[in-house]
């Protein structure tokens, strides 16, 4: 295998069919090309009651510093229907000038790219001076409870220290060089339960029901708009994800009645600042619920979830501006600085350093047929490589 | 068994197991005393596809005019935690001047005391000028289906005619004498659902979420209030009995909410009025839908259950005078004229003959350990005795 050839190192990737948790040795496969560019390999098993055990790699070059982190997971999302591909989900087949696979983009493409990058920057220029390493999980699809949260933190434990960090998911909606991540809003879920009183319909007075005050208590929490944004920021959006009562009986007025929902939040909240919001838009709510004569406000609990994201934002020019520049430099587009999208691992690596995120363009991810053009597997591997190049001169000097 | 005392003929009644479809022999046990008083009965088996069969009596004494028909059911609801009970619900133990057993009072115990007034009248002024018809079935507390409805068309297609009816379910919410119904709201039950676009929540703009459309619809449904009632009936309520979405993923906008609803109607409505009623205001709560720029108000569909109950108020003043008189003469008390609570069996009678309720005390149906004061039987079986003997009387004059 060619490893300066992103097509080849994405092929080796994409034949292992390393479907959420299973590994199907994606790992050792990227670990052997890891090695023959001089990695020292590192495969940790983490495990947690009600997960599957999930696989992880740790790979590093160098001893010193400065230290660049590349992060990612080569696990992928399931096939769904695989008589509906146009090309074995796991053959890696290159028709038409791209590349059909489950993970061609989300995300063996952007490792397949780093790895090609770094044996292209080798080759031209030696060893970077400094270390470079890969922290890549079989659990990013998956629960993401035995996969880049405990990685991180298993290598910081012994030592490990990093001075920036970029993650290989696929950021550009249309094409190469749209979009950079450099920050990603929080997102925090809870239920809502309001409680009645059970009873017959033709007796509404002796029965209270709760969906009249869960519409109330529904509402103050949508409206007003939790805020408008800011300047790197969406503004933050609470979706009622799902209402359930349960209640077969169009003659019973139902006891309780269940909402959940899910806000995602820009950096004007934490999450506890947040549920203090959500928790006094609530009480209002409930003090104008329609009351019958002779009745309290309606009753209700809410309980957020424990895994909750924060919200983060990159604030490390040097890295932004290095990695802009190089994506100019390919494709002759200024990339946006965005913090739109749903979570990423980055939420894990943030509190240990500066992390941004660059990749392929995520069109196909997930679907039928998802596959990548050789173009684009080209372009990105330019632009590892010459932020590699940059990066490395730049926080050499710093 | 000494038919005059309604102690005997319910006790004989409770022993039969007639837990609704099943008979438990409560028919024969029933055709059995009106035939010693000189009944002719009829037994009829109805069947409908997806329902039990259900078994019937129609039983007349005499042969002319006027015509008084009796109505109820010897099916019982079922027993709950039998080991719950203080006596065994098929017992019928006496206890305290207390009579226990499931339907002692919902209904086998308005039966007994009809059919004891009844055997005390004929004991005492011989057969009335007239007839005197019961239409019993087994099917109150099940489908409904295969019961009274067809039985009082199965009778009247063979030529029966009816001048009044009396349903001997129990109507009174504390003591003897309460309350009669002299009508009953209608019911009619629909199913709303709210369609959007299914989305991750981390891209609220590419989806659309039903529940925010669904709040809108509900509201416009429940409020303003759908009249203040009148004179004789209560107001029209609507309640929303579920909201169900059935979205366990809380990163997933749903596609879909539906909502049922069972509205109790007074006579200020027919289906169809209320039906165009709930229709247009589901139009106008859509147009208020909180839209997100550019989209369409909530696309939704409403359908109507099939089985409605329509509202009906029965204006003949001279069965409701006769029936009131008797029951203030017997307890010393003025009963309500009321068209409260759910719907029952005389909305099949109403349009056949004009027909009110009257029966027992409400309190412990459907409940363990239902039973009945002896004094209370006493009381019922002197009403309707009273009741039959006036009615007779002044319906012959007429």
């Amino acid at each position: 295998m060619k490893l300066t050839d992103p097509t080849q190192t994405l092929a080796a990737l994409i034949r292992c069919p390393s479907v959420t948790p299973q590994d199907g040795g994606a790992l050792s496969t990227l670990g052997s090309m890891l090695s023959e560019l001089g990695f020292s390999n590192e495969r940790v098993i983490f495990s947690d009651t009600g997960t599957p055990d999930v696989d992880n790699l740790y790979s590093r070059l160098g001893s010193g510093g400065p230290h660049l982190m590349f992060a990612g997971h080569t696990d992928v999302v399931p096939v769904g229907d695989s008589g509906a591909w146009s090309h074995g989900p796991f053959d890696a087949q290159v028709v038409d000038g791209e590349i059909y696979g489950r993970g061609a983009v989300d995300m063996k493409g952007g490792i397949a790219c780093f790895v090609s990058a770094l044996a292209r920057l080798i080759e031209r220029k030696g060893v970077p001076e400094g270390s470079v390493s890969l922290l890549i999980t079989g659990d990013e699809e998956g629960p993401s409870i035995n996969g880049t949260e405990k990685l991180v933190a298993h290598a910081a434990a012994r030592g490990e220290r990093w001075d920036a960090a970029i993650v290989g998911e696929p950021t550009n909606p249309d094409q190469m060089g749209d979009m950079i991540k450099i920050g990603r809003r929080g997102s925090l879920s809870g239920t809502l339960t309001a409680e009645g009183v059970q009873g017959h319909v033709a007796y509404p007075h002796l029965a209270d029901n709760p969906l009249r005050g869960m519409l109330t208590l529904v509402d103050g929490l949508m409206h007003p708009p939790i805020d408008a944004g800011n300047d790197r920021f969406p503004p933050t959006n609470l979706e009622v994800t799902s209402i359930d009562t349960g209640n077969p009986a169009t003659n019973v007025i139902p006891a309780r009645a269940t909402a959940r929902f899910n806000v995602r939040f820009n950096d004007i909240w934490t999450a506890e600042s947040l549920t203090d919001e959500l928790r006094g838009r609530l009480e209002q709510a409930a003090k104008k619920t329609r009351l019958r004569p002779g009745r309290d406000p309606v009753r209700y609990t809410i309980e957020f979830d424990e895994r909750t994201s924060p919200s983060f934002l990159t604030r490390d020019e040097a890295l932004i501006e290095t990695l802009s520049a190089a994506i100019a430099e390919a494709t002759g587009r200024t990339p946006a600085l965005s913090t739109t999208g749903g979570t990423s691992d980055a939420r894990f690596i943030k509190n240990y350093c500066p992390v941004v995120e660059f990749g392929l363009v995520g069109k196909t991810m997930h679907m039928v047929d998802e596959r990548v053009a050789l173009s684009d597997l080209e372009s990105l591997t330019g632009i590892y490589e010459l932020f590699l190049e940059r990066w490395f001169a730049s926080a050499g000097e710093r």
